[in-house]
């Protein structure tokens, strides 16, 4: 029988475990905030920045919100950053991608200072977690890691499968398992054979947006699925992975939605946390 | 019959290119230099500088050289590096590793600035290279590539498998692999079966610092193998791979010495002369 992973249930756990530790914080006086800047009206964007503020006041952080219109130059985008990075009530930046054609992404987000790059998408972040330094993980990938740990899925030793190299999650996710040890095989758009990668795996993870990639001769009994994919459809919200086929075939899979999906928003509220700390230990030492 | 791969040509033959543009460049004006510098009487590293610095003269570059004592603080080495990070005429930084135990070498390795960073160890380097942005990449891993690209060997749609997930060497070379297009697993010391990870690749790169760690269970018949380890032995230099045992098996093989040896530095003074051009290109666009 293939086990589904309550991505809903271990999300939960984790916010309120957040939410129990900004309470105890609050206390001795400093409150935990969140910046989410959204720049023109991107329906999905907007919608998604609103899930986002409304779980960082449901976990008792602050929530600081900036809305810039479609038309923003570089240089006003650029000028908000300046501004929250320097104020010290606000814990950590989020710069909602995509951004508007006319804006080049990877610049701006170097604005923000990497103790409260809560997206994890800064080259200093990035380099910081190439190099197994201290520093803030993107939320997809380390929400998958917590998602495997939850479930009592050993790593160290594992051989894991990621397929797809995106910059979101691919990437981070691959240098994350193999911190915890796994022996990790990383497929792409040019890999000539999938199966004969995924096969052999114990943990199987698929991050591709290519919907229903994985089906049954791709996935060894008894392997872990998660399925990172979220395509929108008439049926309703589906993966990269064919999970009716693999039912009885998986160990354990994640489902869509209710998967990986909660996850990415439990570790920003994880990541905020962190990065308000980092930034006291910080303050603390640097008088 | 298995191919010997010849590094010592294939080095020599980038070092005369390098040369030559040197010469073009220096009739401009503008002749790329390299700073090297060794802190304390390593004897090992003494010999590497001293070899770093007399290929640099051969290639016509400018050899600048700093030798600081055994005992020099934090400080005292931080300070050098600022003073070459400000000089014009000094293209490329590289700090020689080990550094004496009081050192912690991270933070000193980023205060070269990324585009003088011409041993890619930087943070700003690493995180450029995993968000495949501009910047100087280690010298062994892309001198591995370099060897592959100089024996036709095509990495689009390969397997590759990278033995060895260190920072100097498979980390770094398992992205450029995968930007590539070569599909790449990688294992290393919590590998549980590592000829099941080495058995179906197309290229095998091994960098592990074991000796003799890979042999003809290894290894398909045909595959490229590129052995990266170097020990010293009675019998003279052998690497992390019992080539003998893959005569052959293996397609084509990197002897040791004389595989990706000569390559470190060869790619050394690409990097140099990147970051020379780098350097004026920035200085022409920001006036
Ligand atoms: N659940 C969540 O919260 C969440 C968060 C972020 C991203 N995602 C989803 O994750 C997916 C990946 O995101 P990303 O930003 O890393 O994507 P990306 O577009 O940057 O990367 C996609 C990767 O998939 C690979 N790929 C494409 N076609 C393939 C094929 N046929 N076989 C194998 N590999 C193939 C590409 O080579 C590339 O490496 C998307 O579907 C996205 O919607 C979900
Ligand atoms: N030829 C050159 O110019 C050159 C340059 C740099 C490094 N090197 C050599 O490359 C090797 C690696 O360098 P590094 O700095 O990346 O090393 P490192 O010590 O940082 O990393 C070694 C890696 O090998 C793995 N490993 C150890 N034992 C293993 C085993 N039994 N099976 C599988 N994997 C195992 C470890 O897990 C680790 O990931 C060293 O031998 C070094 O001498 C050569």
């Amino acid at each position: 029988m293939t086990l589904t992973i309550n991505g809903t249930e271990i999300a939960r756990s984790i916010r309120s475990r957040v939410a129990q530790r900004v309470a105890e914080t609050a206390a001795t006086g400093k409150r935990p905030g969140l910046a989410t800047i959204l720049v023109g009206d991107d329906p999905a964007s907007a919608v998604y920045v609103a899930a986002k503020r409304r779980a960082i006041r449901q976990a008792g952080m602050r929530d600081f919100h900036r809305h810039l219109p479609r038309h923003a130059s570089r240089g006003e985008v650029a000028a908000v950053i300046d501004e929250l990075a320097a104020d010290p009530d606000v814990s950590g930046i989020l710069l909602q991608l995509p951004l508007p054609a006319q804006l080049d992404a990877g610049p701006l987000i170097d604005r923000i200072p990497v103790t409260k790059d809560v997206d994890g998408l800064t080259t200093a972040s990035v380099g910081r977690l190439a190099r197994d330094e201290k520093g803030l993980r993107p939320c997809t990938p380390s929400g998958v890691i917590e998602l495997l740990d939850a479930e009592g899925i050993e790593l160290k030793g594992a051989c894991a499968a990621v397929v797809g190299w995106g910059a979101l999650v691919g990437r981070p996710l691959a240098q994350l398992l193999l911190r915890r040890g796994a022996t990790v095989s990383i497929a792409h758009e040019f890999t000539a054979d999938l199966a004969s990668v995924t096969r052999t795996a114990d943990i199987v993870v698929v991050a591709t947006g290519v919907r229903g990639l994985i089906g049954s001769e791709h996935v060894k009994s008894g392997a872990t699925v998660i399925d990172v994919g979220i395509h929108r459809t008439p049926d309703g919200l589906v993966g990269d992975v064919r999970a009716a086929e693999l039912d009885g075939i998986a160990g354990r899979i994640t489902p869509v939605p209710g998967g990986v999906g909660p996850m990415t928003i439990a570790m920003l509220l994880v990541n905020t946390l962190r990065a308000a700390e980092w930034d006291s230990a910080r303050a603390a030492l640097s008088v």
